[in-house]
């Protein structure tokens, strides 16, 4: 029986474990790339490894996240990841430069490679046939210094694509499909990867847009063969020797098989407040409409641009719309400047932003009050845009642009007549605004701004845990309600002590105050706990504020693994319905959790100590990961096994 | 003896008093026009007029300041101005469509007319030969309303300009060396008025330079004459039925002469952190530069952006430096992209920002801590950027752009040869992001946010009053320092309760609170106090706090009519030495203040209460500032005046 095309990428770059869905495998990185609100953290952490070089073929920093710069702690952290890539041999892509799935695809992905990323949209990258997926900074950290990226070896999900596009629909309604059928968990353990007759009509950009959001099914990652397509987008961008031939055997084994047949689909739009709440554009058309956000690392392609361009052309954006546009590139912004589009943009009344993430990560642009935004974005969580009435509505560039000239939300398939486009012979490359690697040995000055904390550390765990619950959340709990972002708290990334105040900030401002006082305790979750951003801030800033343990129903997977190298214990309820046992405010003790997770037990217990009552809780983790967080963390257990050595 | 063109368009505008200098006189107001940072309170004031439609041949409002929008307040904001220029027949320039006064002289500012605007800047159309005055966004409010414009007749310094700038020396080192010589007070109720050979070859653009940045030498307004090369531009716009001929006559008399040969300048710098504090570029050349920004209503033109684009072909920013550039309009980026300007700047490695006032007014781009910031703006003054310790210098795009290669203070003479260009012969025109006025008796919703809070008012003065100097403040304090602007403070514009937490916020974060403990008091002001942006709120806030009066040495022309019309009365020591005399904490008690106005008395005293010892105060006062100081500030005097008709 053959090999997926995943298989056989894991497989090439298998260091332990075996291939059984379930089981943990360790894989050789090729390539790591972080970004701003990340990459602080992640530098701080590789520097404490004590290394003199990345280890990896290929590490990148891009600067997208935090480009306002409404004060000095934005300027001076860029200025920090300037001096550790060139201190440490890793490229460095300046603020401007665009968004770091959108060049990672451009200028550096390669079929067949590994790549780790410190952002959760780096399974884009999937799209040029390669394993990419997102995770927490830290465990970028440890793969820049050669160790090998542990996890649950994942279950391969076929999905067949057949057919082609009409006119007017395109692959943002493939992945909204996907995540329709899927939801915001379907994908939890498993690689979606793509396959079938349709792909000849899908260029790597559109692809991308797939692979990218593919990451709100919860999957590990998601691949596209390297096939023809990708030669050309390859040979475009004037790296054809990056190219191989790469695919599934013929007789390829799936765990699961999705097909989904594209002349068949509509214009789709996932409502608020959740990337799976699909619905076709046909049922909301004429919703009015306040705001228009086209960009992100999802939709702002090329050629996504070039379509918003010709529907634009000769029209005016409705008076009642605000409609901002975000290229995710240099190479993007000028390619349609010096082909025109950009004018005709202009001309219909665009609002022109940098090229950086911008209002997806609610980085400005944030709706007015009860506004209505539709976005090309990935996510469309409550809140995240920076204005809490905000109803945020994900849609295709072709409905974002169909509907800037409305007002309201409007079928693109009237302009689909225009839209027949083809991939450029030839993309502008210009690596100008990417520092490569200083040679070995050079000496460099590092640069801290006031707003730089050194990475706070936990304790070995002890062999009783006690305290209380400080917060009982529901199901569907994001990293963004963990840890907000946006423009107020980004820039407090590289401080801990100060990011930390605002832990479950957006629905219950007392959090941290009461965890510093209480001296720490646990979170209680439901279902899918820490979804979305792999921000490790979730896990890093609540260990910060005393986190023993999160007991949940299921915890989203790289938060997770967060959860683990910051020290914090993961544990899930052996009978959901202990849930509803647990309150706010009840002290719980887990009186044989150090033993049990040195036991190698499946179990352990917590006393609601109220009432004696106790719960059985799962403690599903590798070996490995029962060593970390008996060492309080990755870093300790780096630094012990260091000095073993 | 014949008469300036300050002296005509003042005649045949002038509705009360007599053109002696010192004497207060009223101005018919032809235009006016509002930013959002203004506007909304504008707007509320109008509003407050209880009048159907705005009174001028043309009132506009524009976006421009606040529009990063990193909370739902800027949105809310916009909507709300979009809303109440419909209403009340105004124009609204929505936000992407540039900066005001770049707008205001490429499609609306006339020849010969007389233009109101609540922003210091507003004098930048004095370039097309009107008269163009910055004042708080009240007297917009007021003459919107159709009430003349009450200001003291100002003195004409005539400014003639001689022989030809040399190649890299351009109109921002013109309007350098004039603040070289004038200092930031030396334009105090004064009109600059330009002449002279060299202006034939000083384009419309390049003369806005000059105006724009007269308003840093505290002067009421700068004007150039309107002649051919006016007549140029406004064809190249489209608009060549606006022009008309004006100028001075032949023998007109002025106050003072100032003459400035043009080939003998060179490149000139601001330095921090007042932009009086001007050297030659090679003084400082080779001094590392941290970041450039390009951009502002003082050097965002065409053919600014055009020559750095000249500059920077072939060339890349240095590393160390981050280059951001924000064209002045829609217009201006529209032109670049078109011609190609656009690529060469990205390919050199510029980042770029939208339409907007941005980096000017710390609206985002702060430098990294104790960066050195190269800046085309107008002001410098310390901790504008966003960042406190930033050293900030002004200079030319020609040197902004020389400097950003080099990534050190560059004199830009070397690239003289590719710097001779002329004004194009069309503009590309489309006002499609300007709503026109709706036609009257539209009936129109205006939607608030709640963050739109209601305009406070001030009781009316009683006979005595006494309280505490709050704060004692050095000389040159500005309006910044009073009224904070910046990204996190500017969304707060129309929250006065909100905003006047941040008084005086940079010097002693505890004003606020002290004056509102201690119900009001007083604050002691060196010179030229309250100097800057023509911000009302720097007089409304304290308003609100519950100041009654300000001492000071001397004050800056637009804040001192803010105060008055708020209800604050301007005081100056008689003997300027009394500043000694008092400290923060003083009690003091203005005995006969309210009686010594009634009486149009020209002073009064101030007591020291701990000692007794009394201090003469001068009350520079017309009897209409008495009246309405008496009745608690402007609202109050206009609603009494309504009652009484």
């Amino acid at each position: 029986m053959g090999l997926s095309l995943a298989h056989k990428i894991i497989h090439s770059h298998l260091v332990e474990g075996s291939m059984e869905p379930g089981k943990e495998i360790a894989l050789r990185v090729d390539q790591t790339l972080t970004q701003d609100a990340t990459g602080t953290m992640a530098w701080l952490q590789f520097e404490a490894l004590g290394l003199a070089r990345v280890k990896t073929e290929l590490s990148i920093t891009y600067v997208d996240h935090n480009t306002l710069q409404t004060g000095f702690e934005n300027a001076d952290d860029h200025r920090f990841l300037q001096d550790m890539t060139a201190k440490f041999g890793a490229y460095y892509s300046r603020p401007g430069n665009g968004i770091c799935h959108q060049l990672h695809l451009e200028r550096f992905g390669k079929p067949g490679k590994t790549l780790l990323g410190a952002d959760s949209h780096t399974p884009t990258c999937g799209a040029l046939g390669m394993l990419a997926i997102g995770v927490g900074g830290l465990d970028v950290a440890l793969a820049m210094g050669g160790v090998p990226f542990s996890l649950v070896m994942p279950k391969v999900i076929n999905v067949q694509l057949h057919g082609r596009l009409a006119p007017g629909v395109s692959a943002k309604d493939v992945i909204l499909e996907v995540l329709r059928r899927l939801s915001t968990k379907g994908g939890l353990r498993a690689v979606l990867e793509y396959s079938g007759d349709g792909l000849q009509y899908l260029s790597v950009p559109e692809r991308a847009t797939i692979t990218n959001m593919g990451a709100e099914t919860g999957a590990t990652a998601s691949i596209f063969p390297s096939d023809e397509k990708t030669r050309e987008f390859l040979a475009a961008q004037g790296r054809e020797s990056d190219w191989c031939s790469l695919g599934p055997d013929a007789d390829a084994h799936y765990d699961q098989v999705m097909e989904i047949s594209l002349g068949d689909l509509s214009p789709l739009v996932a409502c608020p407040h959740s990337p799976d709440q699909v619905k076709e554009v046909t049922e909301l058309a004429g919703m009015p409409v306040d705001q228009v956000v086209i960009g992100s690392c999802t939709n702002s392609s090329y050629l996504d641009l070039v379509k918003v361009a010709r529907i634009f052309q000769g029209g005016k954006v409705s008076p009642g719309v605000s409609l901002v546009l975000a290229p995710g590139s240099k190479q993007v912004l000028t390619m349609i400047s010096e082909h025109g589009y950009l004018g005709d943009m202009l001309r219909a009344g665009a609002r022109i932003l940098e090229c950086t993430c911008g209002p997806c990560i609610g980085m400005g642009q944030s709706p007015p009050s009860a506004g209505v935004s539709l976005r090309t974005n990935n996510r469309n969580f409550k809140g995240r845009s920076g204005t809490a009435d905000a109803q945020v509505y994900l849609v295709s560039p072709e409905t974002a642009a169909a509907s800037a000239l409305e007002g309201k939300l409007t079928d693109p398939r009237k302009y689909g007549d225009i839209l027949h486009l083809s991939m450029p012979e030839k993309f502008m490359v210009d690596d100008g605004m990417v520092i490569p690697p200083q040679p070995a040995g050079s000496s460099g000055e590092v640069r801290r701004g006031p707003n730089i904390k050194p990475l706070p550390l936990k304790s070995e765990l002890p062999a009783k845990v006690e305290g209380e619950v400080l917060i009982k959340v529901g199901d569907h709990i994001t990293t963004d309600h963990i840890m907000p972002a946006g423009a107020k708290i980004l820039p407090l990334r590289s401080n801990i002590p100060a990011i930390s105040r605002h832990v479950f900030g957006s629905l219950d401002p007392t959090f941290a105050e009461r965890a510093l006082t209480a001296g720490g305790g646990f979170i209680v979750g439901g279902e899918n706990y820490g979804q979305g951003s792999s921000r490790e801030h979730a896990a890093l800033a609540p260990m910060y504020l005393g986190i023993w343990a999160v007991l949940a129903k299921s915890i989203a997977r790289i938060h997770f693994d967060n959860l683990i190298n910051f020290g914090i214990v993961p544990l899930f309820f052996a009978c959901q319905n202990d849930y509803e046992v647990l309150a706010q405010g009840d002290r719980i003790a887990l009186p044989t959790l150090r033993a049990d997770i040195e036991a190698g037990r499946e179990l352990t217990r917590a006393v609601r100590l109220a009432t004696g009552k106790e719960l059985e809780m799962r403690l599903e983790l590798s070996q490995r990961q029962r060593v970390i967080l008996l060492s309080g963390g990755s870093i300790n257990w780096v630094r012990l096994k260091n000095k073993e050595q």
